[in-house]
């Protein structure tokens, strides 16, 4: 064998290496390149806190069971005061039910345009005793926060509507929903497949941001 | 030229494209292999909800200016009531004031181990009139959970404290801020670098679903 034909066979092994390496790269960038399917199908969290909009107007699509029940698992992971978890959540799908509680509490009107609706409610059984009853306001305030945060990751829209502590609205939601006296609705989130573009306020504010003392 | 001088010239280009791209490759591969650089460090959302944990015991390490900025960036992009915005957050980093804190206030003695702590206000001058100014409570607990979500999502740990509605707690910390009279603080959340291991727990409880109503 003369030098050339030796060359050539080292050649041709060098670029079989080379050929494998490059197929091989291109799986690993095909499976990393979009974080997207890295991370779950889920947006990042400091984009989806910034990034969240109340959301009123819905196409007509239906969301699943399984998502509302996403939805509101998020919701009790929230923290609670001595751990409590002074909260139950009532899911609303039912379109009869939604177009009442909207037609009833106009601050709530988006509800009768919405496939989905979840009533976020303080469960005093569950509260602390005295004046540690109270905390239950915060508590599934912090869960209303996780359920628009997920509502929003999953490409869904919604929009806090208060309830608590207007008597006449907890009022029509205890009758429709058939609550007991020990069950307060603090909010209905309306919810489902955002219509038309929502564009996030930039609520930042340097004079809300004091360092050590006010 | 024989066939073989010819056959190691080819062989020598296809070789130089090859290891272009494995070069290439490679670079693609670094930048996109690890979501957390692709997506801003940021975690996916609902993992980081259902994976938050109430964090007791930190690391030595102080936690940067910016990144106390962009947590509370963070609170202020919570929804309000009406969008009052009826907030004010006191951002603590001064070691003798968190020891203060934590030395008066039993139930927040962790601030005295922390590198910084936020203490999230209700601001009453922004507050709505009559029976709405109470929003405030539910407004500062759903930035004090935007807080929370952006300290897990940086790789830090917090814990919600409660200061409102206790009346000693409030006055202990409205003294240690100078706080005027309208800055009413709903909680001190301690933060830092976690020190040891905290396990999330699991929350879900299908018994507090309900469907359509109670």
């Amino acid at each position: 064998m003369n030098k050339s034909k030796v060359l050539n066979v080292v050649l041709v092994a060098v670029l079989i290496v080379l050929s494998v390496k490059v197929v091989s790269n291109r799986e690993n960038t095909a499976s990393a390149q979009n974080p997207q399917t890295v991370v779950q199908s889920s947006r990042a969290t400091l984009d989806v806190i910034a990034n969240r909009v109340s959301v009123r107007e819905y196409t007509e699509q239906k969301v699943a069971k399984e998502i509302l029940e996403t939805i509101v698992r998020a919701g009790m992971a929230a923290p609670s005061a001595m751990n409590k978890q002074p909260w139950q959540f009532i899911i609303v799908d039912d379109a009869d039910i939604l177009k009442a509680i909207g037609e009833k509490i106009p601050t709530s009107s988006m509800a009768q345009r919405a496939p989905a609706g979840i009533v976020v409610c303080g469960d005093l059984s569950k509260a602390g005793q005295g004046w540690l009853e109270e905390y239950w306001i915060q508590d599934c305030s912090a869960a209303s926060q996780n359920i628009l945060l997920a509502v929003t990751d999953l490409g869904l829209g919604g929009v806090w509507t208060s309830i608590y502590p207007a008597e006449d609205r907890i009022k029509v939601i205890a009758e429709i929903l058939s609550l007991p006296d020990h069950i307060i609705p603090l909010n209905i989130i309306p919810l489902g497949y955002p219509a038309g573009e929502n564009k996030p306020k930039d609520k930042w504010s340097a004079e809300n941001v004091h360092w050590n003392r006010w």
